[in-house]
């Protein structure tokens, strides 16, 4: 039986083996940590998962949140899961331990969080809500503000939020309404009305503390006149207790198609005229500051993505093993059933979700190690560079796992056939709380006009150039491996047509044509995240390879060869569909701009 | 505002342009038919939709179905919506008048139903679904049978069902153990589980009549050794009346993901030992039979996705025209908000909606044409031909339009934002009750398998060779047709590749490495569907061109405009990804069938 949530072989394969994480710990800022200690967290993560988090995932689902007079319930299995969450302080793994984290390097704390996230999303998502929040005090905050909120909202002591979206302001955030008047005690007052606000308000702890997005009295319009609040649930004294109950307020809840343990909240703020804000950083700063919790939303949302798409996997490639259904297509009428695994149809959609899995994890774990070279960099060089790779990589975490996650997703429940459509099966609840990562925090859409119009071209196309030499470098070595050989120049072709489509795309965007080139952005977005798959499928083939050749044994060989068959797979299956859509693309088709509104239907 | 349901406009296009539906008014067996009544009939249709359907469509998703002691409720806002429908016979539109039907052309029948079914799938189907128990018995019944059966089914005052697939019997069907024993009495003494029902009971009817799979007992093992058996709920009498209440009972619902309106049965048959059954046909026919009334369904169930699509498309134009949200990205920051069909992205996304929703509606009709062409046809030759392109087309209709019609309400999810996700608009249904499309009646890898390994090679690939030669006669005219002279050639070459990837994989799967061809049967499906797409958008095109080149005005002159420019969008934008896919297929990866079983996961 394939393992439940992920696979725990890959995990260690990607952090130890394709991204040697344990030459981490020789750096001063991990050197508490040595490879042991990280496969205690990992593994401790993953006992918690499965005795705690995904037990009750569909429960929550079933159950799923209430709204009675402000007061928010989460489902009450929640409510175990939560306290015992926070004890074993899985809220900020790669925080200083000082602020309430484990001072973990960043992908090692996303292979601990695939379990949790994995095993619970809607559950885990609250205690991991204030991180964001508490970052952005960290990194704008005054003395004071750091000292009362980070270490609470990083340790989950308080939730934090995440208060953007506005009826007539969605994508477009610059329309928003909500308005904020400065008070004689330098606070400020707050009113508006902001929705879809994920865990606005629930019943798991003390206090919450909303940044909210509002516009000062007078300020410009647009992004540019858009400031920063904190509104805390209750007021927060100088002394850190606790003091009134603020006026905001949830005044409704959204019935949605998944994620029904994730309460999406409507807040109502200063209904009473009584709403009481602290500004973080400057006026009119808001968006600035605001994007630093953004990118790490971001990075949050294509993760969960993938990690439905790592459960669906796991639990389609065991239901394979183990259901028994026809008989092998080369046997006789008379022998007996097999499990489906042996039919080609069925082997066909496992091994495209598990290039798709393996490749979204190396790609996700790749980018946190990016995060961490930033920090650890020692010269601004090479700071620029790895920064550069993290923003030019951040739209394609978020849409791509968004997209592909969902259709792992959808090609579990076909695997699963008619039990797959049913609730007494986990995977219809995955692909329903898979599809909203295309939606929040920017859908597909927007990720891929932030890929088009600022990151290929933010710095004279030199992280697209990086990044394509790294593809590069790696195809030419896998020329040199037997097995690798034959399918490598798919990758060189497809990461080349990649240059020079991005090379088109870049020129349409500076002319009057500009549409054009956005309305082939998100096709260029997923060709990107398909080239990025081939790459990472493609270094891990060519590391395994390596294990091979020195003599690999026993499991060990089994997982190897399986990762050299799987880039095989990939490169042979899936790159020639995207140098079709590379073509597409490149043909530059003008139709969709040009259609008469009118000719789109009466 | 556009259109709910369907663009009334397009149907006409397709009925009276594309195919030239009156013609057929000059046949003996349409003559009490013209261009009036049949527009009476969809106009009827609409207004019954609009009126009593698509208003209690999300009602009978929120209510479902209920089970107690047996009794199945449906939603109890169907029964106002059966009862009229029955009263306006639209169960059996292109049935003989004198069997409860209406005598209509197929094609101008799934005209009308586009609003029926497309309003509320779930309500209507419980009275559409005794269409297919009534044919069989038409088709094999004895004339005693068809007295007391037939009219019945027609006109849903019994319903009827379709009772295949057990626990250990799913897509293999072969493997079912429900057992018959013949009686003195002639009857046959029932026993066995079925699951996955639908409509298997409820409280809408007098009478279901269920067909029913089974071995006699002593009859061979798999499919050769099935036998067919109607059940009736109530025993028929000779006179008609109903008798005894059988031995067939709904032990267990399904909770599924979507079409919660519709009953997914367990029906245990026998558990008292008093199941009786009568048998259709003969003995071991049962396969033969069945196959009847499932080319039916599955040609159903690929209309029922196609409505969702259609439905989601028409929502997405609706909102996309409506709702304001940023600037148009060639005007000034100061500019005033645009409704968001202005912005690239969203237009590609409704763009690629639009062309395969219509798409899929000329290929829908024009193989609903193809079942009158074969009725009709005055010679073998022009019989088979017919019937080999229905053959040909079925398992694409039911796969094809299933996944496709899946990714448009996807797509019109993206369109919404935050608000598709959300249960107080339609398109989060649409998308739960597309899902089993590409589930029930055989999966997508069903389908393909079918395609593969049955149609494209039964004649000597001579129905696809009728069929790429329409598509290339289409091209050709395209070419000389201003507009689409640029365009015509990716449809030339598209047509041109998948008849040599079909002699591909027609070699492989009579060689030893068959397994090899299946394992890329369903890209297949997919490349073979995107090409019927760009000859039905084309031949669409042809006929728009005509048109406008006779000086088409006003609305018209828009419609028909819009028509060019699908077309030119699918070729230059969709077929360069097919061409894409087509390489992948014809580079014939054996990486799937070569992976061993352990190398997918520890």
């Amino acid at each position: 039986m394939a393992q439940l949530i992920a696979d725990r072989r890959d995990i260690d394969f990607v952090l130890f083996e394709q991204l040697d994480s344990e030459a981490l710990t020789k750096e001063e800022k991990y050197k508490e940590f040595n490879r042991k200690t990280f496969d205690l967290i990992i593994n401790e993560a993953r006992n918690f998962a499965l005795k705690e988090l995904l037990p009750i995932n569909a429960e929550g689902d079933r159950i799923g949140v209430t709204l009675e007079d402000g007061v928010v319930k989460v489902p009450p299995c929640y409510h175990r899961a939560h306290k015992l969450y926070l004890e074993g302080e899985w809220t900020s793994l790669s925080e200083p331990v000082e602020l309430g984290g484990q001072g973990l390097p960043p992908n090692v704390a996303r292979a601990a969080s695939e379990y949790l996230v994995g095993g619970n999303y809607c559950c885990v998502n609250y205690a991991n809500f204030g991180h964001g929040t508490g970052k952005m005090v960290q990194l704008f905050g005054t003395p004071e503000q750091k000292k009362l909120f980070v270490k609470n909202l990083y340790t989950a002591k308080w939730a934090g939020g995440m208060l953007l979206t506005e009826p007539e302001a969605g994508s477009d955030v610059g329309a928003l309404t909500t308005e904020a008047v400065k008070n004689d005690d330098g606070t400020y007052a707050i009113s508006g009305t902001k929705i879809f606000i994920t865990n606005g308000e629930h019943d798991l702890c003390d206090n919450i503390i909303s940044p909210v997005l509002a516009r000062v009295k007078g300020a410009p319009e647009g992004t540019k006149g858009i400031s920063i609040f904190l509104v805390p649930k209750y007021w927060v004294n100088p002394d850190g207790s606790l003091g009134d109950r603020n006026d905001i307020v949830c005044t409704g809840i959204e019935e949605k198609m998944g994620i029904h343990g994730s309460a999406t909240c409507t807040m109502t703020l200063g209904g009473k005229g009584q709403c009481r804000g602290i500004l973080l950083g400057q006026e009119n700063q808001g968006m600035k500051i605001m994007f630093h919790m953004m990118n790490e939303a971001r990075l949050g949302v294509g993760f969960q993505a993938f990690t439905h798409a790592s459960v669906s996997y796991n639990y389609a490639l065991n239901y394979a093993r183990e259901r028994m259904q026809g008989k092998d297509l080369t046997a006789g009428k008379d022998s007996p059933s097999v499990p489906i695994i042996r039919h080609p149809d069925v082997r066909r959609m496992l091994l495209w979700m598990k290039a798709h899995v393996d490749g979204m994890r190396s790609f996700i774990y790749y980018t946190e190690t990016l995060i961490a070279k930033v920090a650890l960099a020692k010269t601004d060089e090479e700071r620029l560079r790895y920064q550069g790779l993290l923003d030019l990589f951040t739209p394609l975490i978020k849409a791509y796992c968004a997209q592909r996650g969902f259709t792992v997703c959808v090609q579990a429940m076909q695997v699963y056939g008619g039990y797959g459509y049913c609730k007494e099966y986990p995977i219809e609840q995955q692909l329903r709380d898979c599809k909203i990562a295309s939606i929040y925090e920017g859908t597909d859409g927007i990720q891929a006009m932030d890929l088009l119009a600022r990151k290929i071209v933010m710095d004279g196309g030199k992280s697209l150039g990086n990044f394509l030499q790294m593809v590069q470098d790696t195809a030419a070595k896998a020329k040199t491996v037997e097995a690798l050989a034959a399918c490598a120049p798919n990758l060189e072709k497809a990461a080349q047509r990649l240059g020079q489509v991005a090379d088109g795309l870049g020129k349409t965007i500076m002319s009057p044509d500009l549409k054009k080139a956005f309305a082939h952005a998100f096709p260029y977005l997923e060709s990107m995240g398909d080239v990025i798959m081939g790459w990472m499928l493609m270094w891990r083939a060519n590391v395994a390879s390596e294990k091979l050749a020195k003599g690999a044994k026993g499991k060990d060989e089994v997982f190897y060869r399986g990762q050299v068959k799987t880039a095989e797979f990939f490169m042979q299956t899936v790159l020639p569909c995207t140098l079709g859509q590379m073509e597409s693309i490149a043909a530059m088709s003008n139709a969709a701009v040009e259609m008469d509104e009118a000719c789109f239907g009466s």
